[in-house]
């Protein structure tokens, strides 16, 4: 309809400035996609390792197939009865421990964390909430005030006083690491030292939240029993334990549907928020509790109508989802070609200095960049270089954190051992350059240190360029613009290593 | 799939009790819908007088086409450049004043006021809210705290020391009334003693929010120049007129495609927050504001993003409702069907001494039932009872406003004359029924009083029961549960006037 540059300029005119596009420099038109393939205006093909909603593959017959048939029926409100809501609920819940067996229906991953706030603070008559450093919960008010990753941009007030920030559980460099002999205890104890503290103030814990594994923090795997210990912790105190899965549910990580399963049979949350991959790319969330929750919500007396959430067109793309997870063994499939991606990234480790550490789990893995093993010192530079040579590549990555040295996989769930395996052998080319830059940087007298070590381009400008933006996510989840997609900032001038 | 008993049985194991049916007595199954008419499980046809979701129809054929049409394509983040979010977002603006020119594409009604909370505190700094009683705004956190409807539910303490609640601006029921000589004025200096009061204690408005026309709120209508006083108040004190479109927009008032032009050409809110209507159904909505507010916000550094809003499928389904509404005329037929339905309703007001007032405009109307025209007492349980038998007679109607008396008119905008005279005349049939018992009630030595007069049933049993429970909203919106759908509540006893 429009060539790029219209395009481009109706944005400028027509939608929020806040609201960024990936590579803004030179951002991509995508016209069409299937599987783990998107496809530009010209044809060009990329490799999709980012996008955790299109779960089950870009335009999955299936999944449309679901939908139009619904569509031609009904779509209504869930103030009617009809079979796909409790068929979609019976489905659901059936993949969580028992106990977690009353859904509400909605429309975003922020619109579920916000009623899991709300439930909590319902049930337990308290206002508090502890959440992870660096975590990301959802664009709403409520959930900006919770998400250290968005309000401590805003400046030293911007956190409120109900508002409790735990360290992040992440072993690699966090402040608890592989070394200590359990990191789980040491974190809960921190969640039970600011509980204390909360409480000398006179402030009541409604609830703790985490995201099952760090998705914007920076792919954390928190360590073994770790959420037992502060779930055990946080009910002592009256509150509940709300686990965000809006990343890292439905299978991604393989042998279970939930990340937070990753913790062990004795674990169960109290309330279960769910989102992006739910629905392929349709709008929808959900959120799962208990049964005694439901009803302590319910005894307020307040009515709880959301006007799209739970239409039967949303649930037919719910139902159709769980059924191609199954029946294409995309569980099997995360496991197996997470495995093989996680084998080729160790070998970078191996080869490569600057792969600090390699960790997930499924197809959720990240790839620590460091410009010193030993001090750990992020390789931030490093990182957004090779996003953006990848992007020249054709291949879609990201690389967030709280310094955005790590590169992210999360990919449709059809990701292949071939596609696997392209993109590391590209990676591993870019790492060698990289180094290769860095070893003549050093021989040229400068410091290991400078914040940017690369290969003078030979051929071709736009290399350059392309290294005067930073990409802070690239995932479609969220970001902090600060440091983001904007050209406007952190730029960083490489002229200096020019040899 | 499962029998409506079995349906039902699976909803109260798996979906939150605080989420109603309508007629929680005997719900409705319903299983396909076109048009304006909605089929249950045996093949009932239902009128829908309510549902201004499905808004140019239930399952429209050209907006499921364009749905499919995309969804083979592609469905993706706004991160990707896309024609169809730009496309869509010129399209929608030349609807609007040209100042608002800016968009924010969101998943719902409740999302698009959250985030015009957060533009108007980003720019004016400022973080208080002046809402209008009655008003219902959403239900995440945030809009719970400045919808009245929502918080005078919890107790007295409910109201948060940020909100500031100003009278209704209805003439028929509200502080000032139709015999006021300037009623708009009055109202608007109301709101104007708020904020004095409120700066006298420190406080700062961010915002005056309102719906075009109050919906949940019993329809009402501002009076003239209402808006434009508002407005040029609210800016002296530094804060912006957010008009809240969620029920009302898109051409459903019939001459104006915006509820808030019925104030005049010289009338332009800072913000416009849409919803239900805008999708057909389908799960999306949208925030349109002036570049200055767009580039406050913007200044922040926060992001902005949205994982599922502005995505390339929501924009189709949006950019064909559009087509719709042109191509059918249906703000025509808002006009002409709406002029006489309005008309057959007068009529009826001639007639019936229980029909106060019948106000609105296309086909969002409203006919408000008084037990007394002199002191407008609220005919509640005469409403109910209206409703639950127009249910039996496949009409599907709704009653609200803070007494839930208020008969409320808001169908899909292909609803026909024919339609029209339909439920008209089942109404005309209902009132006489309802007026004769009156009289037998009055005969028979009951006061006029009597909360609840109607004759008593001659055949079928099921017209008593019915009587035993209230509902106060069926329009796919909101509601107060503690005079809602359940049946534990507010259980009008009819035995003491059987004759």
């Amino acid at each position: 309809m429009y060539s790029k540059a219209e395009t481009l300029e109706l944005r400028k005119k027509h939608i929020g400035p806040s609201c960024k596009v990936f590579f803004a420099k030179d951002p991509i038109k995508i016209v069409r996609a299937h599987g783990q393939y998107m496809f530009d205006e010209n044809g060009e093909k990329y490799l999709d390792c980012i996008n955790n909603v299109a779960h089950v593959g870009h335009s999955h017959p299936q999944v449309i197939q679901a939908a139009v048939k619904q569509m031609e029926l009904l779509n209504t409100n869930s103030r009617f009865l009809h079979d796909n809501l409790v068929e979609y609920a019976k489905r659901l819940t059936a993949t969580l421990p028992e106990a977690l067996s009353v859904c509400y229906f909605v429309n975003s991953g922020s619109e579920a964390n916000d009623l899991a706030l709300r439930l909590a603070r319902q049930y337990s008559g308290h206002q508090d909430v502890i959440t992870l450093d660096h975590a990301y919960h959802g664009h709403v008010t409520s959930l900006i005030d919770i998400s250290p990753y968005k309000f401590n941009q805003l400046g030293k007030e911007a956190k409120k006083e109900f508002v409790h920030v735990a360290p992040s559980p992440d072993i690699y460099r966090g402040k608890y690491r592989e070394e200590h002999q359990d990191p789980g205890s040491a974190y809960a104890d921190d969640v039970e030292k600011i509980i204390e503290e909360a409480q000398k103030n006179g402030r009541e814990i409604a609830a703790f939240i985490a995201e099952s594994m760090q998705s914007c923090g920076g792919q954390v795997i928190p360590p073994a029993g770790y959420f037992q210990k502060v779930a055990e912790i946080v009910h002592k105190a009256g509150g509940v334990f709300i686990a965000d899965e809006v990343q890292v549910g439905f299978g991604r990580v393989g042998k279970h549907f939930w990340a937070f399963q990753l913790q062990g049979e004795d674990f169960v949350p109290d309330i279960v928020t769910m989102g992006k991959p739910i629905g392929n790319g349709h709008p929808m969330s959900c959120v799962v509790t208990t049964r005694q929750i439901a009803e302590a919500f319910g005894a307020s007396g307040l009515e709880y109508f959301n006007t799209f959430g739970g239409n039967p067109v949303s649930c037919a793309i719910g139902l159709a989802v769980l059924d191609v997870i199954e029946k294409e063994d995309l569980q099997g499939n995360a496991t197996n070609v997470g495995n093989y991606l996680t084998e080729l990234l160790k070998e970078q480790q191996e080869k490569h200095p600057l792969v600090g550490d390699v960790r997930g789990v499924g197809l959720f893995l990240g790839v620590d960049l460091v410009k010193d093993r030993q001090k750990r010192s992020p390789a931030t530079a490093e990182a957004q270089h090779i996003i953006y040579k990848l992007k020249e590549q054709k291949i879609l990555l990201s690389a967030d954190g709280p310094y955005r040295n790590i590169l992210k996989f999360k990919p449709p769930m059809c990701f292949s051992k071939e596609d696997a395996k392209f993109v590391v052998d590209q990676i591993d080319k870019l790492l060698t350059d990289l180094e290769e830059a860095t070893v003549i940087g050093t021989r040229n007298g400068l410091s290991t240190s400078t914040q940017c070590k690369r290969k003078v381009p030979t051929e071709g400008s736009s290399q350059l360029d392309s290294f005067s933006e930073t990409i802070s996510h690239i995932n479609g989840s969220a970001c902090r613009q600060k440091t983001g997609f904007g050209s406007e900032s952190h730029t960083v001038s490489c002229k200096r290593i020019r040899t």
